[in-house]
C-alpha cells in the first residue's frame, strides 16, 4: 500500500499554484495520484515521465466460434499485423503522443512473422477454448499467464519505462470479459453484454445466451476459477502485468471495457493495484460503467470510443503530461506575486 | 459557407480506416471537420496543423467593482504577468502539447511590461465602464474591438498558424458574459449566472442582481447593443477574432464559459462561423451548458475545469492531433488486408 505521508504536502503543493483551489478538476486528482506514487522514499519529488508505452495484449477466444463478435477469428491476427506495420489506430495516436508501443502474443490462433521488432511472444496456446462448452484454460496455464503478464511488464519498466498504458486485440474477449463481470460480481449477464464493436441485436441475444451460461457455470466462484473457465489469455496476462505494475510502483492508463474487467480482477487479487491504476476514458460499451462503478473510478475521457487496441489509453496519456507539467512548473501564488 | 462537395469522399476515407464504422467516437466528427475545412480548393487534401496558437485575450471590467468575484481587478494584470513570465497552468499547457502562445492586452486597467516578446497591445481603454451602472463601452470601442480582434487572428494566421485557441483572463468577466447570455437568449438571469472562480452563496446573490440589472436593460436588443451595454473588452475582441477565423477558412478551439459566449455572439453575426468551432470542453460554470446547447455542441473534455486563460483548449489540442494523424495515416481494410 502507498504511504501516505506526503499526502498533506502535495496538496499543499497543488492548493497554492495559481488558480482557485479546486480550478483544474479532474487534472488535480491525477497530479496528486502521479506525484504521491512518485513520492514513496523520504522526499516529495516532482513527477517524472519516463518512456510511456502501451502494452498492447492480444489473444484469440474459443467462445468467437459461437458468432458472438461481427468479425471472424481471424482478424485478430490481421489486426496484430497492421500493429506491427504501423497502420492501425493504436499506431496514430502512439506516433501523435510520442509513445512506445509493445505488442504481446498471449495466445492467437497462429503467431505472425514480425519485422518491426515490436512484437513479444508469451503464447498461452492456440487460442482458449470455447467456454460455451468447456473451460476455456487450465490452472496452469493460468498461473502461466500471470507470470508472463508480469514479466514482459518487469521488462518494459527495466527498460527505462515508468509509465504505463494496457490495451487488447482479441475477437471475442468481449464475451469472455462479460462472463468474468457477471460472474464476479454476481450479475445478471444481460448487465454485463453489450454490442462489442457492432453486433445486431439478433446477435445480441445470442451473445447473452452464451455469456449468461458460462457465468451461470462459475457464478461466485472464486477469481481464478472464473477466469479458467471463462478467461482469456490476453485477459489473464493482462492480470498479471496490472500486479507487477504495483509491485513496480507503476503507473497504468487503464483503457476501455475488456482492460477494466482485467484491473476489476486484479484489485480483488491485490486491492492495493487500484492505486496504480488511471482510468483513461469511458467507453461506449454499456457494462463498462458497472466496472467503472466497482472501482469508484472517475475516467478521464468520454469521447464515444469502442476501438479498444489501447487507443483511449493513448488519447489520454497527454493528460498525464499535462498535470505533471503542472505539478512540477505552474508557479505558486508566492513566486508569482499574485493577490490569494 | 463551407461547400459540401467532398463530404460524402471524407465520410468514406473515415469508414474505410481499419475499425468498425464509428468506433473513433468524437474523433471521427472531428476528423470530418478539419478535413472538411481543409478541403476547400479542388481537392481532398490530408489535414495538415501549422503552428497551432493559443491566443488569451484580457482585460478588466468596470463591474468589478461590484465585488462580483473572488479576486480584485489587479488579479487580472497579476496573471498576465504570470503568463509572460511562464509560470500560469496555461504556460504548462502550452509546453506539454508544444504551442505557442499569445497574449492580448484588450484593455486591462494598467497595462505591463513585457520581455517575452508574447503580449500584444490592443487596448480599448482602461477596462469597462461598471455596465451596473452605464454602458460598458461605446459604439466605436465595440467596433474597434472587432477590428483589433479579426487583426491579431489575421496576423497570426499569416506568420503561418493555421490552428488556434482563444482563451481569456479578465476579473469580473463572467458576470459580462452572463448578462450578455441572458439578454441574447432572453433567459432569466439565474439560469446564467455561477460561482466563477469559486465566490460564496452570499456574493453569488449579489451577483446575481447586478447581472439581472444589466440584462434586464438590453433584454432582445441587438448582439450590438448588448456588448455595448455589457460586454467586455476581451469579450468583443474574440468575437471579431472567431469572425476573421471563419473568413480564414481556420478552425478555432474554444474555451470554457466565457469564450463560448463569444463564439454565440459571433455565431448570431455570421451563422457560418460555427463551421470553424471546436468545443474543447465543459466547464464547472454552470450556464456553460446552456451556451453549449445552444450552439448544439459537444464539447471534448468534461474534467471540472473552471480556470479560463484557454487551459480547456489546449488541454483538448492533443485530440486534434490525433484525429488528423489517423485520418491521414491510418490504414484501410484494403491497404491492410483486414477482412471487412
Amino acid at each position: 500500500m502507498l504511504n501516505n505521508q506526503f499526502d498533506a504536502q502535495i496538496s499543499q503543493r497543488i492548493d497554492q499554484k495559481t488558480k482557485p483551489p479546486g480550478a483544474l478538476g479532474q487534472l488535480e486528482d491525477l497530479a496528486f495520484k502521479l506525484a504521491k506514487i512518485q513520492s514513496q522514499s523520504d522526499v516529495v519529488n516532482n513527477i517524472q515521465l519516463s518512456k510511456p508505452t502501451v502494452l498492447v495484449f492480444a489473444a484469440d477466444h474459443g467462445v468467437a466460434q459461437e458468432g458472438v463478435s461481427i468479425a471472424p477469428s481471424e482478424v485478430t491476427q490481421q489486426m496484430v499485423m497492421n500493429f506491427l506495420s504501423g497502420g492501425a489506430a493504436i499506431n496514430c495516436f502512439c506516433r501523435s503522443n510520442e509513445l512506445e508501443l509493445i505488442v504481446i502474443d498471449c495466445g492467437m490462433l497462429n503467431s505472425v512473422d514480425d519485422d518491426s521488432g515490436q512484437l513479444v511472444l508469451q503464447r498461452l496456446g492456440a487460442g482458449t477454448k470455447n467456454f460455451a462448452q468447456q473451460a476455456a484454460m487450465s490452472a496452469q496455464q493460468l498461473e502461466q499467464g500471470f507470470a508472463m503478464g508480469s514479466g514482459i511488464v518487469n521488462k518494459t519498466i527495466a527498460s527505462g519505462c515508468n509509465v504505463l498504458m494496457f490495451g487488447e486485440m482479441g475477437i471475442g474477449n468481449t464475451s469472455s470479459a462479460s462472463a468474468i463481470l457477471a460472474a464476479l460480481l454476481q450479475l445478471d449477464a444481460q448487465h454485463c453484454v453489450g454490442l462489442g464493436t457492432g453486433i445486431t441485436p439478433e446477435q445480441l441475444q445470442h451473445k447473452l445466451s452464451v455469456v449468461s451460461k458460462g457465468a451461470e457455470r462459475v457464478r461466485g466462484m472464486t477469481p481464478h476459477d472464473i477466469l479458467c473457465e471463462v478467461g482469456g489469455f490476453e485477459i489473464v496476462q493482462m492480470i498479471g502485468a496490472f500486479l507487477a505494475a504495483a509491485e513496480n510502483n507503476t503507473p497504468v492508463l487503464v483503457d476501455g471495457f475488456i482492460v477494466s474487467v482485467a484491473a476489476l480482477v486484479a484489485s480483488r487479487i491485490n486491492p492495493d493495484c487500484t492505486e496504480y491504476m488511471i482510468f483513461a476514458h469511458c467507453s461506449q460499451e454499456a457494462a463498462h460503467q458497472a466496472v467503472l462503478s466497482e472501482l469508484d473510478a472517475q475516467p478521464l475521457l468520454d469521447l464515444g470510443l469502442r476501438l479498444g487496441e489501447g487507443t483511449g489509453a493513448a488519447l489520454a496519456y497527454p493528460l498525464v503530461k499535462a498535470a505533471a507539467e503542472f505539478y512540477n512548473h505552474m508557479a505558486s501564488f508566492e513566486s508569482a506575486g499574485v493577490t490569494v
